[in-house]
């Protein structure tokens, strides 16, 4: 099958989901779920397939555990499902409304994409999510996974489809591209006319071929250098705790800290307390000139002008001390990357104009960059967190893979 | 000055407009409409100069009408941007808000998108349009105006540099690209970072170049190949007047129909009316083999595959007979460009499915698509007419112009 089929199928496909209803839906995400635990023996023979495969070519331990399915995980996939089949249908809901004073009556709904594409790397957990919040928004997709996992993909997708079949929806809803080369990533980014969107998740790397290839419309997700700012009039135990958690709770993902920047008024006597504790998370601080001044007593690193870019994903911090709120502001908006922003303070006017200022997704005050999540803002679940402005920004639940459409009822209206 | 200069620039500008209050950029946008009237002559005058060298380029008059200006038109201008500073200011609306179980406030609320880059053909008046559009939303824009009219757009856009300076907001939040050779929309094209999103407005050509070419966010605009569907219960003196409005009342608009959809069981009865008022019209009638077969006593010519997917964007029509609402819906689907839709039908049945399957920006019940329009839909003004799914889909206004930021108060709140 040529991905040029696979779109046709898709948007065909796309075309039957758009008019079905909720309960529809969710009895395919049922039986989805269920197919994933009854086939459960293939799924793991596969993905066993695959470990074989990522260790005979010596892949790294960790990108070999993203890998590794189990029983358990496998029923993490199910309920996932279920989860999904248990949140609110955001298709065909009245955004807005009017009678203009010829009479129209105009209404703008939420109706699906169509079909959307995702390209992902290792994990095959992303097989079934993605899968699940498409459907349940009433689109097609498109997927393709990571070459290492393409047994595994294949297993899950086929699972899927059988629950798609045995609930009477077309198969082709998921979709799984199974020539996981170069050359067939690049044909997906221009599947104009049958892709409406195109969302990539995973490393840098992956995200920035997408944005400079593809030619269908892209949602950018994922990359984050978030950072804290610790303001003059901040509480410094609240601002140590926060630092710590935003770095050191998990550091691989995007809503994780890499640069914490300190008010020179507080500097003094709030970085020594945050430096500890952060050192006793293991954490390596790369520290500039007048922080490390401060922090002369302690362990650390002097920082180079590309650590305030990297988005270290590892027990590694920046600390950069500034002269002012504005100063803070501008290097965020410099070095960000539109993900996740925070600033600790006690202090209103600060908190306000921090806020207004800092460019990103999501603004806290007080509190740890590390909410930045579908689950944490109460979507229920997310297919990425975009650090793009235009479509959706932030995390991406069930309505943001969703367009809309205007409903005009007339009486014989002709525009003079 | 280079385009990264420009888009420095820009970035700049835009930082400071979203902090600027409705009343300044109010004022910002009286003073550019002040501006432009004072400076008429100069406006005047370099129009005359591009008149004159499209005139010795044997550029064919209805452009040459497009590009010239008259003090009417700019009139026009300046009151079209005073009309701009009285609609309501989409930026700081609060579009959602919740307190989480862990105590954090988080509020999702409308910013502006940065920087927009415009990329339009010959009418110079787009220049003050999008300017006015772009600055009330709180975005600094780029502008890359057509070959023709570049003499004009400068004097356009000193004047509204005038203003912004007079009312002391940036120059920079308005720039024009004065280099407008195609290496430089190439360039334009490629300036992520530094442009948040690409409008195109123009024909078919440009419009998809940016697709093709751009790596920074495009919105598709404009292209309309759409399709008035006469269903087997329609009145039939509202279908003839429905088609002849949608099809003559400005066909050079890409809400003007295209293609007329007869179903079997009354194109006997429908067509030869429908035919005779469009004649009447002066419209070039371009047939299937059974819509001829009725229209056989008719001046018709026979439709060639090419003309289903034809924007003539002028008074000719083509005419397909169907079997059924669900051959409309297909034939709409596969050779229309998502813009306007109608079907016109005294059944609520089949209006409500129609309007379900049409995939369309806008999708009618007897009235005539040619109300696809900002100002119809009581925008007020709009940028364009988005025929693509992702973020905004139909009339743009200022809201389709925003992005939104979510802002989170916390008391020290980390994460588990």
């Amino acid at each position: 099958m040529t991905l040029q089929q696979m779109g046709e199928a898709a948007v065909t496909a796309s075309r039957q989901l758009a008019v079905t209803g909720t309960a529809a839906k969710n009895t395919a995400l049922e039986a989805m779920a269920l197919a994933l635990e009854e086939q459960q023996d293939a799924i793991l023979a596969a993905n066993a397939e695959d470990i074989a495969a990522a260790v005979a070519a010596g892949i790294k331990a960790s990108l070999i555990d993203r890998l590794r399915l189990t029983p358990a995980r496998i029923g993490g996939m199910a309920d996932g499902l279920r989860e999904v089949a248990a949140l609110p249908d955001p298709i065909g809901e009245i955004l807005e409304g009017s009678t203009r004073p010829n009479g129209l009556r105009i209404q703008k709904i939420r109706v699906p994409m169509g079909v959307i594409g995702i390209i992902y790397e290792a994990r095959p957990n992303v097989t079934a999510d993605a899968a699940a919040l498409c459907l349940k928004s009433g689109n097609a997709c498109i997927l393709r996974g990571g070459k290492e996992a393409i047994r595994s993909n294949m297993a899950v997708t086929a699972a899927l489809a059988a629950g798609l079949a045995a609930a009477g929806l077309p198969e082709a809803s998921v979709q799984l591209i199974e020539d996981t080369d170069r050359e067939t990533a690049r044909e997906m980014m221009g599947l104009n006319g049958y892709i409406n969107v195109l969302i990539p998740r995973g490393g840098a790397g992956l995200i920035r071929s997408v944005v400079e290839n593809a030619t269908v419309p892209v949602i950018e997700t994922g990359s984050g250098v978030c950072h804290i700012y610790v303001d003059n009039s901040a509480d410094i135990g609240m601002a140590a705790d926060i630092t710590v958690n935003a770095k050191c709770s998990r550091p691989s993902v995007c809503n994780a800290a890499e640069t914490l920047l300190v008010h020179h008024g507080i500097a003094p006597s709030a970085l020594p307390l945050i430096a500890k504790k952060l050192i006793e998370s293991k954490v390596e601080l790369r520290c500039c000139e007048r922080a490390a001044a401060i922090l002369k007593d302690y362990p650390i690193v002097p920082a180079a002008e590309e650590d305030w870019a990297t988005e270290y994903g590892d027990y590694i911090i920046s600390i950069k001390v500034v002269d002012s709120l504005d100063s803070a502001v501008a290097h965020i908006n410099k070095y960000g990357t539109g993900h996740s922003e925070c600033i600790v303070t006690e202090s209103k006017r600060a908190a306000d104009k921090f806020m207004a200022a800092a460019d990103a997704a999501a603004v806290y005050c007080n509190a740890s960059t590390r909410y930045t999540d579908g689950g944490e803002f109460g979507m229920g679940a997310e297919i990425g967190i975009s650090t793009q402005k235009m479509h959706a920004r932030g995390p991406m639940g069930l309505r943001e893979l969703t367009s809309v459409k205007y409903l005009i009822h007339g009486d014989g209206q002709i525009r003079v």
